[in-house]
């Protein structure tokens, strides 16, 4: 397996979210000669789709996805809002040139304790999205969350489940695989087999510590856990995934406190050391 | 269904460990009428097995479950510590009557990021502890652990993983089904049809809170989380599952600092109204 260089790595902006807007992260990404990035939603609408689009071209990056649409469960229907607040996402992402949508896609439905409706409502929204999706050229990759983010961000959290939804809608939706989300399922080896090339449409970074001080935002820098990160990579890889290796780390206590360039060079060690 | 009345409850010790050792315990089920208790090893060698046991059967309390066994990968190999500790934790589920000495297997191995090793070293110590469980009579139940605690408590993370083990192992094994930990779990349904009666030796209630602030001891009261309990205990009631409704809440912040008689005042409560 070959050693990930730097411009095989794209920088997902959430990494370095309290330090720079979106286009400092491009340049950032471009300065330490990474191969892409992955914007947020919001940090893509405060600098402006088009703006961001040609400046990307401009520093030569590629887009590996754009984080993130989803959410079907938000409102307990899936309401007009929601619904076109995708349509957004799906235009935002073609806009950017994003290798796809990557969707979380919103947990228990508010005072609800019904999963399964909540299953149905995300693979509904999902249909309609991708009917959109397909007719702009957008690929939909569903981001299957960690089961400790079922109850209020994801209901989709394994490999297999998305991988079922994927069968059921047909063309132009796949998965984004996240080794932190994925990296404890007994089933992970097989389904990454299951999704094959066309489908694995992202490859998500970072690490699990040991302990974890919170859920949501104390992920680690690849190599500081205890994901076996090189063996997932050798398993997406010979499915014959060739897209970036996006690193995404949430880091209240540590990274996000860094200065970013350090952050960066760290990455690019790591990516080269730990994955 | 049938309302769970205080008699079809089972006190897990760890709900009030920090008030009550397992003598208070043990009489405070009894007083409120409950069925049983399911204690934890350390309290029950404090108290001395043989003298528990009299205690509980002069105060008519079955036992749902020996909190726990397992941990094989806790020194990096099946050493003889590992093994003989859970031989002596089978004879203390064997004075004491437990229905099953339920396991949490352990996670990784120290300073290991091989999973899969981990998951084959807790399958060839649950095969060495089984062949002595079954000669004295003591029934093995694997408890699935959420995902969450696949790194560092317990690598068997669903119900069908357990099976799985299970189908390998033979007779006298099966699962302890906790609600905490497999309420996310898309095929939940389907594995507690395929466990059946004879393999559902446990079932655990607490609840999911939403948000959760703390990994290990934020669960929550049963109808104060999002787990829709009665749902999962129709299931296994269903498959013939006729055990105690064993409650098991750790709850630094609230429960366990409450006078624990009105904490099982509201088990109870609860038990006939959310579960």
């Amino acid at each position: 397996m070959e050693t990930i260089t730097p411009e095989r790595l794209s920088l997902n902006t959430a990494t370095t979210r309290p330090q720079w807007t979106l286009d400092k992260a491009i340049d950032g990404a471009a300065r330490h000669g990474f191969g892409g990035v992955s914007p947020w939603r919001d940090q893509l609408q405060a600098l402006g789709a088009e703006k961001a689009a040609r400046q990307l071209r401009e520093a030569g990056l590629g887009v590996s996805g754009l984080c993130r649409g989803g959410w079907y469960t938000a409102e307990g229907a899936l309401t007009d809002a929601v619904i076109d607040d995708n349509r957004r996402a799906v235009d935002e992402a073609a806009t950017i040139g994003a290798a796809c949508l990557v969707m979380v896609v919103g947990g228990l439905a508010p005072r609800s304790r019904d999963l399964a409706s909540a299953r149905a409502m995300i693979e509904e929204g999902l249909g309609k999205t991708l009917e959109y999706a397909r007719a702009v050229g957008v690929k939909i990759a569903i981001e299957p969350l960690h089961p400790m983010y079922a109850a209020d961000r994801a209901a989709v959290n394994t490999m297999a489940q998305a991988l079922d939804i994927c069968d059921r809608l047909g063309d132009g939706i796949g998965v984004a695989a996240d080794v932190y989300h994925i990296w404890w399922d007994p089933a992970v080896k097989e389904q990454i087999k299951r999704a094959g090339r066309d489908r694995l449409m992202a490859f998500h970074l970072c690490d699990w510590l040991v302990p974890t001080t919170d859920m949501l935002n104390d992920r680690g820098m690849m190599g500081d856990g205890v994901i076996d990160i090189p063996d997932l990579r050798q398993a997406v890889e010979a499915e014959g995934f060739a897209g970036l290796n996006e690193v995404e780390i949430f880091s209240a206590d540590n990274w996000w406190k860094r200065d970013p360039d350090e952050v960066l060079e760290v990455i690019i060690t790591r990516a080269a050391s730990s994955c």
